[in-house]
Order: C-alpha cells, then structure tokens, then sequence
C-alpha cells in the first residue's frame, strides 16, 4: 500500500527525534508499503528565520521570505534521508520543487496548483523512501513558494491525493481528535471517526488539531486521513466523508474558544442598511467578525437597537477604532467592550436529524448557574457565548450531558 | 560597471554585519555600477549542519549533505536581500540553481560545468542587485550539488567570467595579500598586485587567503579579481596574468607552513624502481608528499641511499603504517619521524629573470645559524625546511633581506 506520512516540527525536534520517526518509517517500509514522509522545519527553527528577517526589517518582502523559510523543510529532509539510511533503508529527500509540487505566485500563502507525481512515483518504485519538504512549493517560473500555516498537513493530504494513497496519517503529539479537550475535560474520548464537516467546525471553533483548509482540500478531493500521535503507537481519529451511521452520534465534539472579544452597540438606529455600513467597515478593516446578535433594545421611544457581535481578542482595538468612526454617521449610544467571554460549541452532524440538542444544552447550563449572553447555529453546530470565568465549567458540564 | 562581490562567512555572521554588507553594496549600486553579490553561508551554520548530520550517522549520504548545506547559503541570500531592501534598494535573491550556475553530479566537490546568465541579467537590467548564493549549484536533473571547500569563492569566480564582469572583489577579514603573515612579520606590506601563479603558490604553501582552485579558475578564464577586507574600505591586491613589470619583484612573497611533518627512510638500497615503488604506495593512501630529498648515506659498503620527504602532519601516521608495510620488501634501515619541521618559502615570478636568489636567501639563514634540512625549487619559488622553533625567526630575517 502507498502510505503518505506527515510530521510536525515537534516530532523532528531534534536529531534524537529524527532517529524516531525514521524507525517507525522503516517498520512500515518492511513490511512492504512504499512510503512518502512529509516533514515540517524543526521546532523552533522557523520562528528562528522569522526574527533574523525581521530584525533586519519589520515587514520583509515576501518572496524572500519564502526563500528564507522553505530552508528549514529542506534541512529536516536531509536529515531525515540520512536517518533511514543509518538504520539501512534506501531513502531520498526532494524538495517541494523536486517533488513537482507547482503553486501559483502568492508568496507566503500560494495555493497548490498542480503535482506531477512522476519522480516520486520513480523512486518509491526503485525501493525508496520519499522524504518530501512540506509548506513549499515553486512556480512554473522557478520561484520559490510556502503555502502559509498549516502548509505541511497540506502537502501531505494533496500528494495522498495525487498519489491515490491508501492511506495518509498527519502524526502530531496528540494521540487524535477527542470530545473535548482533554486538559480541561478529564473523561474527553478519543474519537474512531469524524466528519469533514464536524472537523471543520472544530478547527475554526478552536480545536487546533488542523488547519481549515488542509480538512477542507481533503474534503475536496476525498482524501481519507488519520490524526495520530508520533509518541505512541495507538490508532488515532479517521476523518472522512459522512456517512449515515455518523449520524447516529449526535454531537461529536465540544469544544470552548477563549479567544473571542464581544462588543455591544447600544441603541443602535433601527433603520435599514446600518448594519450593513457597519459589517463592511469591519470587512474592509480586516477584523474576523465571528457571531452577531441584535437585540430589542429597552430604551427610550426612537426605535433603535442593541447590537453585539464577537472577534478575535487581538483585533479588538482595531474594531473600536472601527465602530469609533463610524459613530458620528451612524449615531449610536455606547459602545460596550468585553474579553471576558468563552465560546461554548457543540459540533455533530446528528443534529441534521435529530431535535432537542439545543434544549438539551440550554438545561444543562441553566442547572449550572451559566449565563447564556449570545447565541449562534449551524446545521451541525450550536455555539454559545458564556462568561468566561465560567466557560469550563460549562464546558465540563455540557460534556457530561452529551457524553455521560 | 558590472561588479561581483562576494562575501564570505565571517561578514555575513551576524544580521548586524549583513547590514553592514548591504550599506556596502548600496554605494556602489547608487554609484550606477550593477552588482552581483555572491554569499556564503553565515559562519558557524555550516559546521551545526554537519554536527547534526554526523550526530545520524558518521558517513552520512553526499546527497543529502549538499541538500542539506545548500540551505545555509540560501539562508543568507535572503536576508542580505532584505538588508538591502531596508535601505530602499531593490535586491533580488537567487539560489544556485535560479542563478543558472549548472554543475556535474559529484556531489559534495561538484565541478561548474556551464553558468546561464539570462536571469541574472534581466534582475540587472530592471535595475536589481542580484545575491547568488555561493557554494551551490544544480545538475540538470535537478539535483543539489555543492562545490567543496571555497566553493563561494568559485561562485564568485565563475559568475565574474560568465558575466563578463568589469570587476571582481572577493572580501574577506584581511586587507588582501601580503609579503608575510603580518601577524608574525610587523612590518609586512599588503600588495598591490600579484600573479596567479605566484598566489597559487602562496595558497597551496599555506597562506590561507583563497583555496588554489579558485585561482586556477580565475587564471583559466582570465578573471582578474581584488582580495580586499569587508571591514574598511582601504584597497585589497589584485590578482591578474604576470605582466613584464611584475618581474622586476624578485619575491612576492614569503610564506612559513607549520603543518607538515619529515620522514627519512636510513639506508634505502640504491637500486631502480625503489623510490618509485614507495612513492605510489603513499600515493595509493592519499598520502599527501611535498617534498623529496635523497642524500648519499654515509653507511656501510653496499650501495644505499637516505631518503627524506615531508606530508601533511594528520597523514603522518598513515605515511607511517605504508613505509613500516614495505619495509619486508625493499629492506630499507631505521625510519625516523619529525613534527618539529617548518616549511618556509619565497616566491616570486621574478625569479625567472634573476638569479641570487637562493644564494641571498640561504646566507641569510646561514647568518642567523638556522640549519637548512631540505630544499626544494621551482621556477618560482624556492622552498627550505628548518627545525620549527627557528621557522618565525627564519620567516623575520629572509622578510628583512628581500623587503627591508
């Protein structure tokens, strides 16, 4: 069977580590698998790139940034080629340009366009193993190109891909994709299996296991992976297409993202198009808008309203600066600010067909004593919005009631 | 004026002295002058890349280890171009491969077989400084290779031909090339200019400036390149094709060489093929010979010769283990073995044309009572080998004679 194997700068840390992850290559590899093996930088060495560069200059251009960093995969490659070799096995590194991963010209986040398998297809027939640099790539015209964050789990999931792998395992040091997070709810499980979708939501909720857009790609192109541990040789979370015994399960997962900031407009013209003025001024500002509640506002006899939305914590000034300038045109009361807040979710695709969730979880926090301030649905996600000095709390709690 | 510069490990050590190197180039591209800067890695990366490697595996892959070292010069590439951008001067980076720099496929000590310059004139003509990382090239196939040690320097070399370079300046941590190592000569004078073949002769009798092969290089293609230090701005030494008036210098120069070592085999039977047989047993054992004397043994009856030469001091072991394993076959006597050898030479091409010469030289060491253990002549240069705690003695007073 092709297998595509992914590792993350803390599984080739160190050369000790290195030594590891070729040891467990070279078992899959005896055993007659052909294996491709996509490594990220060593930790520590990107950031270490990234600060000589901006040390030189706050915003270095961008291509030469993609020169600059696409030397910590290429360093990784070679010496995980030479750890195999040390225990035997035939082994050949290529760089992203080698390995015919082409992209378009958007340095730091190019998008893959295009892989000709053919090299890599030559020397896994030859008996080797393949090391390929994850998060680079190049252009028709030989420039240099990185894919962004999460650009490794990305190689490996488009090369699966135009492999036709059997098998793509992301190894990372968490042993997969659990109910909860398990540092906060002790009796979290480990998931057999999750959804695209329910994987989606989880990462964009704050589940950092994967970027969105490597699930996303893989969605795309049907490729089925396995998160798992590079630390353990226990089996790990499948994600893949839903099928319809999924939806027997009807919440997944749970997870609480504290790094969100509400702001509160009040009274608020109630008139058409305000809302709009507002959104796109935050759109345009780059400010990452995540829920947005309106409510009846209890002032005086103008109609008017009381708006919340919530964004990431670090853009909450610049959405002040925003919502300030706007106030003159607009003409709104206070504006109310808060980081004091957790974002409670509960993502399954069981709740297409099943009803009565959201009382569920409601219930559950009513008993707590948890404060519901916003609220937010998908078709498979319910996401609240609590204090949050109470969010694990409730967190725990929630657990317990979907997951006994 | 098309210019290369190269700038080798110690000047590109640090993001401070990368600055350094860009508000260098800066000056000459505000003065109209296009420029091509070759770069090594920064110093220090290179030998941690090789630790790690060694730390997998003692003889790790040639392969690998160019894929790997590749990445040190493409590190400093694109940081000097974003130094140069910090100072609002459009740079653009070009790792060995983008710069066209095509070589064979012996990795680890590849051989420049052809340079496409298109690319590096394009960056040119749209008004670029062009950083080349040194050191590394590319076989059609698309393999790493790298260039061996001084493998930047080559870089530089190469680019100047191809480019058909109006000027090409190697910067290094010394001023440029002197009569005498100044820092046991005071009063050694930094050159103006120097031949190719009396700077060969000078890199090869250990006066580290430039590995030999670039010169050869160089004096190949008619490169005539300036040695000059990255730290001031004063005037380095031209290197260049000997000119009439070269040879009115008698010595150019005067070298000592500390790392060789004498070997004398008492009592060699004089007969034909002797010297040959055991000088292509050391030869066969990469033994390094330099010189070689042969004296009238002052033995017995039979007819017998002493035979001396000289190796570099880490192969006197194995030169060593040859001799002992011929000695059953061709029944030499005693073999004696020195450290405490220096090797001190003059050279000049004007040698050619004068003579008293040697005679000046070994008066002077007679006058200071330095005995004169081996001697050794080419056309121009004279080298003599004196007991090792007379060498810097020797070196001052033969410094005195020819320089004042």
């Amino acid at each position: 069977m092709l297998i595509v194997q992914k590792y993350g700068g803390t599984s080739v840390g160190t050369t000790e580590r290195i030594r590891n992850v070729a040891a467990r290559v070279a078992k899959y590899h005896a055993k007659g698998d052909k294996v491709v093996v996509v490594v990220s930088a060593m930790s520590g060495v990107t950031d270490n790139l990234i600060r000589l560069a901006k040390d030189l200059m706050p915003l270095p251009n961008e291509r030469e940034m993609d020169v600059l960093l696409a030397t910590g995969e290429q360093t990784t490659i070679a010496l995980t080629a030479i750890a195999l070799h040390s225990l035997g096995v035939p082994a050949v590194s290529l760089t992203g340009a080698q390995a015919g991963i082409v992209t378009d010209g958007v340095h730091t986040k190019a998008k893959i366009q295009n892989i000709t398998p053919k090299k890599i297809h030559d020397l896994l027939n030859q008996g080797n193993i393949v090391i390929v640099a994850g998060f680079q790539g190049q252009t028709l015209e030989g420039q240099v190109t990185t894919l962004g964050r999460g650009g490794s789990d990305l190689t490996a999931i488009a090369l699966a891909a135009a492999l036709k792998a059997g098998l793509c395992q992301i190894y990372t040091d968490v042993d997969g994709v659990y109910t909860a997070d398990p540092r906060i709810v002790k009796n979290a499980k480990k998931l057999d299996e999750i959804s695209y979708d329910e994987m989606l939501e989880l990462a964009s909720l704050g589940a950092k296991v994967m970027q969105s857009r490597s699930v996303e790609f893989a969605k795309k192109f049907e490729v089925i992976f396995e998160v798992r541990s590079s630390l353990n040789e226990n089996p790990g979370t499948i994600v893949k297409e839903e099928t319809r015994n999924m939806e027997d399960v009807v919440v997944r997962g749970i997870s609480l993202d504290k790094n969100q900031a509400k702001l509160t407009l009040v009274a608020v013209p109630d008139k058409p198009g305000v809302a709009a003025r507002i959104f796109k001024a935050l759109g345009d500002a780059n400010v990452n808008v995540d829920m947005i509640v309106q409510n009846i506002s209890h002032g005086s006899g103008v109609p008017a309203t009381d708006l919340s939305f919530t964004a990431d914590k670090p853009d909450l000034l610049k959405a002040q600066n925003v919502i300030d300038a706007l106030k003159p045109e607009i003409g709104f009361g206070k504006v109310l600010t808060t980081e004091n807040i957790g974002k409670l979710s509960i993502v399954g695709v069981g709740m297409k067909s099943h009803t009565g969730v959201a009382g569920k979880m409601f219930e559950t926090l009513a008993r707590e004593g948890v404060n519901i301030e916003m609220i937010s649905t998908s078709e498979i996600k319910i996401s609240v919005v609590v204090d949050l000095a109470k969010g694990e709390q409730a967190m725990k709690a929630v657990h317990a009631a979907f997951f006994g």
